[in-house]
């Protein structure tokens, strides 16, 4: 069982939809796997589930309980103001030590509307998975200019993703 | 007037307690501040001023608007987990377009109970707040085993340190 | 005098032709610039003018002692390897204490052949800056795909990029 | 077979000494290994082994031919200027597509004489490496003020960075 993290808050969001994606590219390939959206996170999480509270809201442990579930992790990153989202920094800072990502391999995949694709987004990510025991795969994927190439009629509409997402896939499930 | 953005919203924090120092120190050197402190953002801040509802929340605004007073911001950074705190981003994240710190100068102070003193988490942000438009001073200030530097009898017990941040705030105000 | 720094060794590089389009796009705005080509350095100056040997070659102090006469320095950073050239970085190395780019004011455009555009190079490239006190502008200019962008016949054949690089030069210059 | 990388060309490194540590650690866990010292490169390879010139250079083919050997690779990376050496960049720079770096295991650890022991270094090459195709495994050890803990007399007199090391040892025998 892989989960797929979809790494913001924001309703319907395009990295909800890469996540989709990415679920349905596991079932080709023939595994299972699970969809940890952060717009189900409680409204109030940052101030009920982090610090003196972590470990004590049940929602958020809910989800943070899918983690556990998985030895292999796939992250979808957003990227906000040239790195990953606060809320997604947020729920990690939620986690209960050791971090349900500890041990974990885990590959990341960018997004953004302009050109980078998330790229700082990911070193970021990295340094703080490195940091909680998580093996990230050399594998990241950058996807730019997601208006353009994700829409409602087509999906991911763009081949050079499409083969990188897949690579990175089967890089995973054989990791 | 600069702004100390104490960048976590956990209670009582040390980073607030770095705030109030840096407040002092600014007094001292003839110059007036306030303090911009993340434990009063609103608990469902996450949810109510983000995205769709950016510049939206009465109470989040009012925070917001404590940037565009000044023209100089010192940033208080507490690391967790090998970065800035997920509530920090997220705060930066709410902020509408054109941010509240673009065209200003900022000063990083970082903040870790562990030996790293907030590095990567200052190195991180640096790329946050240029690609704002914030140019960053080069004096990062690392205050690595903060538990044993911060107590509630002697301040911040660490003479490098206080030199460090004198040396900081001196050139911020030269800036 | 505005140093402008070439960041490779390759002899005849883009960087340098990149240099010597903003050497021209800065005479054009009325001001005086010199370029510090790395395809200068002694070939074997990682042996004789780094550690025991800094400041003791005649000719990698003459290239040194260029950054000497300028307070503003423009780096050109090719993208090699996801990161700058470790030939700029060993130059850097190369440098005696204080190194003659502390208190100036940079900024930073990076190429790559691929989409990057020297994202990751200049982020590293920033944390050395700020740790040798030179002060990074915010505006630092990307230029992927250089390999189409910058032909022998029409120079940098892309309108963004000579309008990004123009806004670069003017906040240079207003520092 | 592990080839453990001196990173620096500076004769008689003290990250020679911890390649020197590190193998005597991993003979004592059961493994064969080989120390490739930049040292031992060409004095003038950034001008005769990189670009035009990648892979015609015997002496430098010498030691890229060592990374060939191994599936796992320990990089010693002392801090230069807050990053990894410009010489160990411009090794990397000079090995031929792909990388013999690419489809390995590698481990860092990072040594600096002030107190944050490689930590931007290890990050800033880790970038370099996930581009390269190498897994970076998460145990990063830092190595602050290694002036102090490293010695002729009692070789690295410093308990918890022993042990650090060795459980990194054991974690990259395990991957």
């Amino acid at each position: 069982m892989i989960t797929i993290l979809a790494g913001t808050n924001r309703p319907h969001s395009r990295a909800r939809r890469i996540a989709d994606y990415y679920r349905n590219l596991l079932t080709e390939l023939g595994d299972e796997s699970q969809i940890l959206d952060l717009a189900e996170l409680p409204a109030d999480f940052v101030a009920t589930a982090l610090y003196a509270n972590a470990g004590t809201h049940p929602e958020f442990n809910r989800l943070a309980a899918m983690l556990d579930a998985s030895a292999k992790v796939v992250i979808i990153v957003p990227e906000y103001n040239a790195s990953f989202p606060g809320v997604l920094k947020a729920f990690i800072d939620g986690l209960t030590y050791p971090s349900g990502l500890q041990g974990k391999k885990a590959v990341l995949v960018g997004l953004s509307s302009g050109g980078q694709g998330g790229l700082l987004a990911m070193a970021h990510l990295t340094d703080v998975l490195m940091y909680l025991g998580t093996t990230v795969l050399p594998q990241r994927v950058r996807l730019p200019f997601i208006n353009q190439d994700l829409n409602a009629e087509h999906g991911l509409n763009h081949d050079l993703s499409r083969q990188l997402l897949r690579e990175q896939a089967v890089a995973l499930l054989a990791s």
